[in-house]
């Protein structure tokens, strides 16, 4: 098991937690450009750049869960999973996401991992502030990083 | 394998990144207060207000790598290992760290990864500007963190 996991609480509603997940505009606003279909079955592009990444909608389940399906023909990510669980509690909403089905440890998952943490923390000032930083206005991790 | 990795990069030197990681003025700029030995076999003391972590130093290879044992009673800790290897590349320094041998993929589990980073980009702060973010001025990731 390869996994990524991270853990945020966010002040905000499960609603518009689940709202930033499944629209255009909410995923432009913490993760990075999005276009494409936002419905289950349909295909999510995100753009970094001159690279980008398809997600196929696998479930979006209001306002608990949304999980995409990496739909590329190769690289690290190919076949990978992301999940988004949502779980209100008494004084805050968690989002527990994970990166899962990685084939192995390598450098570019501990790189993802970190860069990860910092896009949870974007979701959670999106959220909060109405302002996150997407790509390419995200915290750098690596000083060659695109 | 329940593991966690990051990696950052950071534009300071290999033997800036060992001290940082094994100097008690190193380790409480960028993570927590520091007490304790710093030497192979001694024992280190992190202290979070109430709460504290004792790791024994494993490794310190300089300017290659660090790895500590986490030495407390019980908690999801007891028994794990926390490594950091440096790598020096043409144009920055790589930190790959990681947080092995946790028992079970776990909220701790997740909430720790997303600390974790969290600190590993305060320990760049602190490379790069004299100014890391270390607890309890550390970005929290849930409202109820302490």
């Amino acid at each position: 098991m390869v996994e990524i996991h991270h853990q945020v609480g966010v002040k905000a509603s499960a609603r518009d937690v689940y709202n930033a997940l499944t629209t255009l505009d909410g995923l432009s606003g913490w993760w990075t450009r999005a276009t494409g279909g936002t419905d289950v079955g349909e295909q999510l592009q995100f753009h970094f750049g001159e690279y980008g990444v398809t997600m196929r909608v696998e479930q979006a389940q209001p306002f608990d869960k949304v999980v995409w399906h990496c739909d590329i023909e190769q690289g690290e990510w190919k076949d990978t999973g992301v999940c988004f669980d949502i779980v209100e509690t008494e004084d805050q909403v968690l989002i527990n996401f994970s990166h899962i089905r990685w084939h192995a440890c390598t450098e570019m998952y501990a790189h993802c991992s970190t860069k990860w943490a910092v896009f949870m923390l974007s979701l959670r000032d999106y959220l909060e502030t109405g302002k996150g930083r997407p790509f390419p206005n995200d915290i750098q991790v690596n000083h060659d990083d695109t």
